[in-house]
């Protein structure tokens, strides 16, 4: 038992770092965490979303990221939006082919 | 026996994400899964299609994926529709060019 505890297991999610943004895309912090878990908590302080419901969708293409598994499959650095009540994700007027 | 509770066999499919999106791609969820299988039990929980019949096809070009083979020979983050009766799967009104 010392030693699992004192060596953590491989399996155990690294602390790795994410974008997040709001809505509109005005704001976007960066923002280190080990879980999806952790990630929420410290979006809804980074944030100052208070005690209101959001959801974390990714920045290229609008994907719901809900379950643990899924956000421990993504690549570090991942951007995601943060999306309240009422918003929904846009494609970002910055991207796309402009001529 | 402890060994092939210990060692996953080489053969078992690795859990790999997903992206899933209804008919008229509202909504698109990350979801990990290790097999078809997995999958479709995965997005009918997740889009709440209850026990109404429904087809996952590619996003992309609507090729309906129903076996466990061409599945698996999909890549990681591949975008799927979810298809219920009398729906049609149908180019994304966001994609494509324009100029």
């Amino acid at each position: 038992i010392q030693q699992l505890l004192s060596e953590p297991s491989p399996k155990a999610p690294k602390a790795r770092p994410y974008r997040v943004s709001n809505a509109d895309r005005s704001v976007r912090k960066g923002i280190v965490a080990h879980s999806l878990k952790d990630l929420l908590h410290k979006v809804r302080d980074t944030l100052m979303l208070a005690d209101k419901p959001f959801s974390l969708v990714l920045e290229e293409d609008g994907t719901v990221v809900e379950t643990e598994d899924y956000f421990q499959a993504l690549a570090e650095d991942t951007v995601f939006i943060v999306l309240q009540k009422g918003q929904k994700w846009q494609y970002s007027s910055k991207q796309g082919y402009q001529l």
